[in-house]
């Protein structure tokens, strides 16, 4: 077995603390990590706090992580020791139904095995990317291309595919006018893609507070949702609205923005239900849809894509000790845009 | 001015008494019809009692009319007197936004001009056909096929269209599964359409009442709603549901029976706000959209449809005497599967 350190939640809504564990040796298909960054994504925080239900503890987060191999199994053939990679939000899946078989193995009808608080098929508990080392298989390893920085790449494995994959899904380009609820983690990576592709982007933020932050990341648009004015102005006017919030809002206010035959992807989940009219789906045939992160070989081209498009996360670089402070500052809406854990501190 | 003898409402609630009232003469374009039947459609009782705002009075409802051309504008080219012709939800819109250019003319951006409870361009307020004659523009009349009964073609005009349209957007066929949710005055013609486009249709009745009706119509399965196992049984299997359902209703238990990437379509409008939750959407990236009847173009091509297929709705028919009692009927879902008023009853 591999020695690892990392960080640990105890109980829900423990604050974090050193944690030491095993990972299982590479077998024959799987590639040793040496873990450099990992990203702090919104979803360790419900995670940890067992705000979903189902959490299971000591808990290591993390599902943005970005690394080096150290070793690898007899059979791997897709990577090599020194490569660049990086692991996302799970880590297996049955690799049978025909979600897997499509390479939409996020949506697993068996279950993907999440990065952390899930289950291996061998039965252990996953752990995830707040430590030193980890043992994936080769499969659902990604190549980091070599013109990302590994620190700015880490939030691309959750953040960056969770916005790529409804943008290509809802086939977003030029001639699209699309707007970006929130100017988060998740929003700033859609702003940066949506641009790339060709698209009119439109940020809809609570103020305009981070209105130059986002005209940078390629925004054309920027209003404040907190302005009434804004739903007045924007009726009917986007193909496809990405709402990024996971916390509670206005849903019909929105669908509202949507044009004739528009779609909005929810990618945030909020803990609470939410109420809506079909009035405003019904009077122009306006879809509601969810997206979740997306497959192995969507990541990849997701990846290649930001490599061509010289797209990288905006991030705030901390030590893992200051993950507690960096959660507080994330309920807060205070980062910009993404914390990212360099694990060199976990050696202090 | 043309004399109308008809019957309508004189305030919200009322009960529908006789009303004598004037159409315009057919200008150059319009056709005068002598209306042989009209259906009962939820809608009228929605608007008759103002459930969903803004109705004026006296209204005379109906919108799924058919009779008879008695007289033509002269410059009308697509009618002549004798022709059996048909007129739903509209009777008119701008013609000039991107909509009405894309023959989508029920998402008129400045707003369709209603059967009846609209106003006309000139200011006129529209009224429906529980009446004797209506004179309108021949570009929004339909014409009714050789080989369907007058009496049974009537519902086409809105229920038919209102299921004809999402199943030919969401691309119901071959290899597709579909439910339809409620086998009332809508879903017994989404059951018929759907199985004529070559679809495996279920129907999710509230009970197993209309079971033989079901698969008479051409379901290839039926299930009771009241029944839990229902809903654990049928967990993932539609590419498209369509929920014709306006009383309320678990929304999140139907979306659940979505496969991956399938569309549950409301077309039934419930009087109040539903709760969801974004989960449902998100794990299988499911959407849930709305629709709205249909355009002129698509209203005949699913006439065409109908006739090919032999396809016309399951009537009871009805003097307009009668129309309060039926309004109770249909509050009680007590109808197979709509009632049609004969206007012969208008004479006695």
């Amino acid at each position: 077995m591999i020695p690892v350190i990392g960080y640990a939640a105890n109980q829900a809504k423990a604050q974090l603390t050193p944690y030491t564990f095993e990972r299982r040796d590479p077998k024959e298909y799987d590639v040793l990590i040496d873990i450099k960054y990992c990203g702090i994504c919104h979803t360790d925080i419900h995670q940890v706090n067992d705000e979903w239900g189902g959490s299971t503890y000591p808990m290591v987060p993390g599902h943005e992580i970005v690394g080096i191999v150290s070793k690898t199994g007899n059979k791997v053939t897709k990577y090599k020791i020194g490569d660049r990679v990086g692991v996302g939000c799970f880590v297996d899946s049955c690799r049978t139904c025909t979600p897997c078989k499509n390479e939409l193995e996020q949506y697993c009808a068996n279950g993907m095995v999440t990065t952390y608080n899930g289950v291996e098929k061998d039965g252990t508990t996953t752990q995830g990317g707040y430590s030193s080392r980890i043992t994936v298989d080769e499969n659902y390893v990604l190549k980091i291309p070599d013109n990302i920085p590994l620190d700015k790449a880490a939030p691309l494995l959750c953040a960056g595919i969770t916005l790529y994959s409804p943008l290509k899904h809802w086939q977003v380009g030029p001639g699209k006018k699309i707007a970006i609820i929130g100017l988060g983690g998740l929003g700033h990576m859609g702003v940066k893609i949506a641009h790339a592709l060709g698209a009119e982007v439109t940020v809809l933020s609570h103020s305009l507070r981070k209105l130059q932050d986002g005209k940078k990341m390629g925004a054309d648009h920027f209003y404040a949702t907190s302005d009434h004015e804004t739903f007045e102005k924007l009726q009917g006017y986007f193909d496809v609205i990405i709402s990024t919030v996971s916390s509670d809002f206005d849903l019909n206010q929105f669908l509202n923005l949507l044009t004739l035959d528009g779609t909005m992807v929810q990618v945030g989940l909020p803990e609470k239900e939410t109420t809506m009219s079909f009035a405003s789906l019904i009077g122009n045939r306006r879809s509601l849809a969810g997206s979740l992160i997306g497959g192995i070989k969507e990541t990849q081209e997701m990846l290649n894509f930001c490599s061509k498009n010289d797209i990288a996360s905006d991030i705030e670089i901390i030590p893992i000790q200051q993950v507690g402070e960096a959660y507080k500052r994330i309920l807060n809406s205070d980062v910009r845009y993404r914390f990212v854990i360099d694990m060199k501190s976990l050696q202090q």
